[in-house]
């Protein structure tokens, strides 16, 4: 994994879901996020599984940014508002935002 | 950065210190927490800064594990444990540790 360096933004979201786990439900919001990997700007986008039994979230999404306004450009594209709005607010229990930059 | 497959391990803590931003305490802090990329096994070593608003968490440490013999190796390793026992719990305010797979 490339260290990141200077403006470079890694934008990491811990969630969990309103449906079962291994459910068509589950799979198909997976299906829907995979989506956005096709957004200007998005590198290294990568869907994950959470393990750690020291939080409740069971899923990860992560990405980079070669900096801030690829990041902006991003939270204002059209299908990334149009997939919180239909997908992720109605079927997401809990989740994290992380996002990192390299120090100094 | 590569993808994770297989049993790979990405291994994440979002922190935050009891010290002043920006202070010597910080900085040694830190200096300490670098020494670990030293123990066997431990790959994609990451200091981080946190920079997103909607956490209370200001630094990030991330690694990656061939597999979980080799992240138990880690944790149980005397430099971590002793890194643990002689900085992490004294000079740590909050912490969250997020691990990642991949999915399927």
């Amino acid at each position: 994994m490339a260290a990141l360096s200077g403006p470079r933004i890694r934008h990491s979201v811990a969630f969990a879901l309103n449906h079962t786990e291994g459910s068509a439900e589950e799979a198909t919001f997976l299906d829907a996020l995979r989506a956005l990997a096709a957004i200007p700007g998005v590198e290294a986008f990568e869907i994950l599984r959470e393990t750690s039994p020291k939080n409740g979230y069971r899923f990860g999404i992560s990405m980079e940014f070669a900096g801030p306004d690829a990041y902006a450009a991003y939270n204002e594209h059209p299908d990334h508002v149009r997939f919180v709005e239909t997908r992720w607010l109605p079927e997401v229990a809990d989740f994290l935002e992380i996002d990192y930059e390299a120090v100094e």
